[in-house]
């Protein structure tokens, strides 16, 4: 019986991880949950799953209070606290944005394995996460799709990585060309062909930004140079990425998409349980897996983020924040869809960034390339 | 430093056995070299490498004797005793036909790991075989692509096989209407399209004979019912088999076919030495994979390899030596393509099968056989 913490409980992973718990009462039990403003869902999840523990950033700024199923026993505990809790077994961090890198570094610290899917915390903090896991023993096991059919594919291998090939569906606008690019509108990007997910990371996967941050998540996850990373379209979805060993030898993890099947692997490991939601593959059914290179012309984001990566320091943080304000800008209509590497591009321009930051200086990019951001916004037509 | 002893040195996979040792002579050493009737190539492969012992068929049917190369200090040896003797780490078992299993349990007997390219052992003898190794200890390394992509796959898995997914070029005619199938030409059937591989598997490989002989050496490789073993038809070669395990997740291993990769997997086990065959994987040139229900209406030879794998016992000895003696009738004209599975059906038809078998009972079923198939083409327009 694994113990769990959850943060970000209500949003698509999260409540993707208590689907696995649901699925699974004799493997897990959900000690401690924590979420945003989502209330109501976070209630009933309490409801189901009574946890000992809870967190919401909404509470905290009401005041700190139990929740209002008067029924349940669940104590309101700060993020930290619910994350280093000694009866919590794996920590799952599904928090979008900063929010996720205060829990995760307290389960580090206190040596608990982490379920990884926010991204920001070795985007932005990637050296510093890693030396903390190394320091304490803790493992932390990527919840991506990418990340854990890497990981799947390094199970008993003792070689060195001689390639990764991080696969992506390409987005919605993988065949448009560029002078169409400035036309999609919020709408026409939400429209995934492959995943489904929540907005940002919906909007990233249009712009390929997101492979350009799974790319600097792959490099801390796995120590593998840039150089030895490769990006590669593959519009089915179906191989979700591979490892090239030493001897040329490739390996690659495939299912249908969801979701539920990375979280479970990295919830069951070394286990596998049985499976409940993707159907199998079906090779009658999928005739054809195709690849092609990506193009950096018309999705600068993903080179923009590589580049970012490889200058290091605070670099991936200026760009995570530039990002968040540019996808928010263009949800909200305020700026085009080729602005968002454009806004990017003009904030990591703007950026002075330090070699080995501590988490404060990364905090003080982030909010230093967000003023910029909305600067520029408010400068220029983008 | 690792020391082989190498059977069938003269053949395909044993010639790609001895490029391997000689690209990495720190970790490897040949120490027995034995091979048929190719007397000048063993005598260079010899001079090469100095084994210790040596043997060869056409020696034996000659008069024991040292190799003409009188500098060389190699004493001529029984198969068996190559095989058993303890200067030898890994037996190399890469004869074609029976010759292979004598020599292959002699090893087992004597506890030493196999690396095993000779198809006839396990579907011959798959039960001995694998009880055999059990007993001792002894490994059975596979060196086909398929069932290394497949032991690649699995390792550092703890979970249950759920499915194994074996695929096949398809070979040449794959796309050939049935009516066409019985004009073809052995010069055609030579002729495969993405694999380099001796004459006999390559006309195997046209029937999809070979891929059902693959089935039954998975199924006692792995330990897998014929239910969960799947065969799909994969023309590119690219992905050599997969595995679904019982989370839906799929495992795949991918390369250009070139068999030096999986000969040296099986003997740099559990390490990987670096790649001096293949090209890497560049999905600029490889721009699809593609996957096909096979046509066993067209290709009969696969389904009765897989129904004489569940029938068990004798059968797939049977079916072995039927294959051979119409594989070589193809070959020399005297049956047309499409007569290959109607001679094995009909040696099938005719065999009343022992259900636990010696090697000698196996032997005989053989035998019996291959007298069956004689006749038969004696009797019958095929």
């Amino acid at each position: 019986m694994k113990r769990l913490a959850v943060f970000g409980s209500t949003g698509s992973i999260g409540r993707q991880t208590l689907d696995v718990a649901r699925n699974f009462p004799d493997w897990f039990k959900v000690i401690g949950l924590a979420a945003g403003g989502n209330l109501e869902l976070l209630e009933q999840q309490v409801a189901e799953f009574r946890p000992e523990l809870v967190y919401s950033t909404a509470l905290e700024r009401k005041s700190p209070r139990r929740t209002r199923s008067s029924q349940i026993q669940s104590r309101f505990a700060p993020m930290e606290e619910i994350a280093a809790h000694p009866d919590v077994d794996i920590v799952v961090v599904a928090t979008s944005g900063k929010a996720g890198l205060s829990p995760c570094f307290a389960a580090l610290r206190a040596g608990k394995p982490v379920a990884l899917a926010n991204k920001e915390v070795l985007v932005m903090a990637g050296d510093l996460a890693t030396a903390e896991a190394k320091h304490t023993g803790a493992s932390i096991m990527p919840v991506d799709s990418e990340h854990s059919a890497i990981w799947q594919c390094l199970r008993g291998e003792q070689a060195e990585i001689e390639r990764l090939i991080l696969t992506a569906s390409g987005g919605p606008f993988r065949g448009l060309p560029a002078v169409e690019l400035a036309k999609v509108t919020a709408a026409e990007a939400l429209r995934h062909p492959t995943w489904i997910m929540g907005r940002k990371v919906t909007i990233d996967s249009a712009t390929l930004m997101n492979k350009g941050l799974e790319v600097i998540e792959a490099h801390w996850l796995f120590s593998v140079p840039y150089a030895n990373i490769q990006v590669v379209i593959h519009p089915e979805s179906m191989i979700h990425s591979m490892i090239e060993f030493v001897d040329g030898s490739v390996k690659a993890q495939l299912s249908y998409p969801d979701m539920h099947l990375p979280i479970q692997h990295a919830l069951s490991y070394p286990d596998r349980l049985p499976a409940q939601y993707v159907p199998r593959l079906d090779f009658a059914r999928t005739a054809r897996l195709s690849f092609e290179t990506p193009d950096t012309g018309r999705f600068p984001c993903l080179a923009l983020a590589i580049e970012a990566g490889k200058k290091g320091g605070t670099y991936p943080a200026a760009l995570c924040a530039a990002d968040e304000v540019a996808v928010g800008a263009f949800l909200e209509g305020r700026i085009g869809f080729t602005g968002i590497p454009l806004l990017v591009e003009a904030v990591l321009g703007r950026h002075s960034g330090i070699k080995h930051p501590s988490l404060q200086e990364i905090m003080e990019a982030d909010a230093r390339a967000r003023e910029d951001a909305a600067s520029i916004i408010g400068a220029e037509k983008l």
